[in-house]
C-alpha cells in the first residue's frame, strides 16, 4: 500500500488537512461517500477475501486461538453485511451543525452553541477486520478524519478495505486521506499516534486490556478507554420474580462473552429462599456455572445441587463467559455499596417493584446506565436508538455510555453581536 | 496542616469517598456550606493575611517578580471579594440532575439522560492562592470533591484558606474531605495525583506551560489543558469601521495580559488604506507597540510613523502584553487560512457587514469560540451568563470554551422498563 512508507507523522498530518475539507461538506456528500464505500466493498468482496486469506493462513501457522480465528475471518456473507451497515449509517442524521443550545447575553449578544466535529481521530483495535469499515463509517457521517491502526495480524486486510474505502470516497470527490490507515506493525506506531498533539484530537483504542495498557504508557493525545463490564443484577425484596428471572437469565446467557452481560447476581435476603432456587435452576439449564456465597449455595435446592464457592475475586471478575457470581444481601444499601465497590461503571440493574429502591439504586449507583426491571444488555448505541456505536465509555469525561455519532463531536460557540466590546 | 503527612494517594481516596456522599446532597446543602466557606473566610481574614505574609516574605527572599507577588498576595480587601464570590456561586442553578435528553426505545423502555458530578477533579496550579477558593466552590457546586495542589511559592495561603474552608463545610454536615489539599511541594506530587486513575476523574491545570507540560509528562489520568489564546481580530472588506476601530482596541488594549485579548490584526486590502491608519493611530495612542507586514507598514500614516517589521514567530506569539501583530489579506479566505495556521482555537472574531463572509468564518473557523462583529474579549465563563468558570479549554474533548458549572459533569443514563430482555 502507498501508505505504508509515510510516517505517522505525515499520514495524520494529511488526514488533518483532510478533516479540514471534510468538516464543510453537506451531508448529501458524505452520505454519497458512505454509500459508494458500500458499494465498493461489494464489488471488491473477490479482493477483500483473497486479502482476508492471507492473515488467516499467517494465524493458522501462528496457531491463533479459534476465537481469535473467527474474529479475524472476512467471508461474502459477512462482507455484504458491513457494507449494510454503512449503508444504515448514511441514513442516520448528520450530527455535525446540531444547535446544541442557543442564549442571548445581557449586552445583546447572541450565542449559539453548534455541534462540530472532534477533527482527526484515531482508532486503534485488535484483530477484527470489520472495525476498519464501521469505525471509518462513523467517523466520516461524523465529519472526523480517521486513522486506523490495527493488528498485524489482520494487516493484509485492513489494508485492502481502507484501500478500497479510500478509492470510494475519492471517486465522488472526497480527499482519500479522510481514512488513513498506519501499517499495523510495531508498539512504535502506537507511541507515534499517541503523542500527535494538535494532530490527532482523539484515540479510541477497541481491543483488550494489552492495548489500552501499552496507550496508556505514551498517550498524550486523550484517549476514550472503555473498561471491561462487570454488571450486576440485584433483585430486590419487592421485585417481580417473573421478570427477575427473565432478565438474570437474559443479561448472563443471551451473549455472555459481551460487556454488557451481567457478571453478579445479587439478590435481597427476603427473597432469596424463593428466587435463588428457581434462579439458579433457570441458569443451570442454561449452562451456567454459578459461584455462590455461603447464603446463596445454602438455598440452592435441590434440583442445582452443589453449588461452588464463590471466591472474593469472583466479585470483581468479569468472566465474559456462562459462569456467574451470586450472593445474598441484606439491603438495597447493601447492594449499592457492593456494587459501587466491585463494579466497573458500565451496566447496573435492579429489579423492584418498590419506588424508593429504584430511586436509591438509580441515584446511587455510580455508572453510565442503571436499569430499572430490564436487562443490562441493551447499553448498545444500536439499542438506545443511535444507529451505531463505536465503543461503549465506562469514563466519565465526554462521553459516557454507547459512544455514537453524537459523542464523536466538540462543539464550538458562535456569537453575534453589532460592536460590542468588554467594558 | 493534617492533611500534610498522608500520601497523595491517601488523600485521593478520601476525597472519592467524600464524593459519593456529596453527589447526594440537596442543593440547599451544597449551598449552604459554600456560604460558610464565604462567612469563614470573612472571619478568619487575619488569619489568613498573616498565612499570606509568610508566603509573601518568602517570595521576596527568593525574588520573585512584580507580577507573581502582586498574585500571590491578598488582603482583606481581596478575601472580601473572594467570599462574595463564593456567595454568588452559591446563588447559581445546580447543575447536578439536570434532564439532558429523554427518549422512549422500540421495546418501550424509558431512557433518561441525567447530569451527574464527575466526581474527584483535582486542581493543580500556580502562585495565585484565590484559585484554592474559586476551584474548591465551583466544585463543591458541581457536586465534586476537589484535591487541591498548589505552588509551594502559596503553600502557606493555601494551606490555611483549604483548612478555614473545610472546617466551614464541616459545620454544616457536608464532609472535609471534599475539599482536600496536598502539600504543594514538588513534582512527585504531581506524578502521584496524575496517576490516580479510577480515584481522580478528571485533572485541571491552571497555570503556565511549564505546568502542562510537567503534567503532560506524567498524567494517565483524564486532564483537560487550556492552551494559549493567540486571537485574532479580522477587519473584512464591509467592515462597519467603527464598529471594527473599538473591537480592535478593546480586544487588545482593555486587558492585555489575559488569554482573550488579541494577539493580531487581519485587514482586508479593500478597506486597508482607510482602516490602516486611523486603527494604528487609535492603538498607537493606548500604548500599543505594533508588528506589521510590509502592506501595512506602508499605510500606517504620518501619524503613526515607522512601524516594526514583523517577523515569521509575531503570528504565532501569544504577547500578552501591548503589543499587535498586523498584517494585510487579500480575502475572507487569506484571513482563514491565516487563523487557522497560527491560531490556537481559542477566540476569533470578524467585523463584516456580509452575511456570507460571516458564515464563511463562522463555518470555517476552527476555535472554541468565533465572534461577528464583537470583542474577543467576551470568551469568559461569566460573560457569558454561566456564573463562574474554572478555566477556557481549547481542547475539543469534553469541554471547549469557558468550563463552567455544566462542564464539571458528566451524565448516566436511567432506563426504566417493565422487565424488557434483549432478544
Amino acid at each position: 500500500m502507498a501508505t505504508v512508507e509515510k510516517s505517522v507523522s505525515d499520514i495524520c498530518l494529511e488526514a488533518r488537512a483532510a478533516s479540514h475539507e471534510l468538516a464543510l461538506l453537506e451531508s448529501s456528500v458524505k452520505d454519497d461517500a458512505l454509500n459508494a464505500i458500500a458499494d465498493a466493498i461489494d464489488a471488491n468482496a473477490d479482493l477483500i477475501v483473497e486479502a482476508n486469506a492471507k492473515d488467516l493462513e499467517a494465524g493458522r501457522e501462528s496457531n491463533l486461538d479459534a476465537a481469535l480465528m473467527d474474529r479475524l475471518k472476512l467471508d461474502h456473507e459477512r462482507l455484504a453485511s458491513i457494507a449494510d451497515d454503512v449503508r444504515r449509517i448514511a441514513t442516520l442524521e448528520d450530527p455535525v451543525g446540531r444547535l446544541i443550545r442557543e442564549f442571548k447575553l445581557y449586552n445583546g449578544l447572541d450565542v449559539r452553541k453548534f455541534a462540530v466535529p472532534l477533527g482527526v481521530i484515531a482508532v486503534v483495535y485488535e484483530a477484527r477486520p470489520n472495525v476498519t469499515i464501521d469505525s471509518a463509517a462513523l467517523c466520516l457521517k461524523s465529519g472526523n478524519a480517521i486513522v486506523l491502526r490495527g493488528s498485524s495480524t489482520a494487516a493484509h486486510s485492513n489494508a485492502v478495505l481502507a484501500q478500497v474505502a479510500r478509492d470510494a470516497i475519492a471517486s465522488v470527490g472526497v480527499p482519500e486521506a479522510v481514512i488513513s490507515i498506519v501499517a499495523g506493525g510495531d508498539r512504535d506506531e502506537l507511541r507515534d499516534l499517541g503523542t500527535q498533539e494538535g494532530v490527532v484530537d482523539l484515540i479510541i483504542p477497541r481491543g483488550g486490556e494489552g492495548l489500552k495498557k501499552a496507550l496508556k504508557a505514551v498517550a498524550t493525545v486523550p484517549v476514550i478507554y472503555a473498561a471491561a463490564g462487570n454488571c450486576h443484577v440485584y433483585v430486590d425484596a419487592t421485585a417481580n420474580l417473573d421478570w427477575a428471572e427473565q432478565i438474570i437469565v437474559n443479561a448472563k446467557v443471551q451473549r455472555p462473552g459481551v460487556c454488557n452481560a451481567a457478571e453478579t447476581l445479587l439478590v435481597h435476603k427476603d427473597v432469596a429462599a424463593e428466587f435463588i432456587p428457581r434462579a439458579l435452576k433457570a441458569l443451570a439449564d442454561d449452562g451456567v456455572e454459578i459461584r455462590a456465597d455461603a447464603h446463596a449455595r445454602a438455598l440452592a435446592g435441590v434440583e442445582v445441587g452443589e453449588v461452588a464457592e464463590a471466591t472474593e475475586s469472583d466479585w470483581d471478575t468479569e468472566f465474559l463467559d456462562l459462569v456467574l457470581a451470586v450472593k445474598v444481601v441484606e439491603s438495597v444499601e447493601d447492594a449499592i455499596a457492593h456494587i459501587n465497590t466491585h463494579g466497573t461503571g458500565h451496566s447496573e440493574a435492579i429489579i423492584t417493584d418498590s419506588n424508593a429502591s429504584a430511586h436509591k439504586f438509580t441515584t446511587q449507583i455510580d455508572a453510565a446506565c442503571v436499569y430499572v426491571n430490564a436487562s443490562t444488555r441493551f447499553t448498545d448505541g444500536g439499542e438506545f436508538g443511535f444507529g451505531a456505536e463505536i465503543g461503549n465509555s465506562t469514563q466519565k469525561l465526554h462521553a459516557r455510555g454507547p459512544i455514537a455519532l453524537r459523542e464523536l463531536c466538540s462543539y464550538k460557540y458562535v456569537v453575534e453581536g453589532d460592536g460590542q466590546i468588554r467594558g
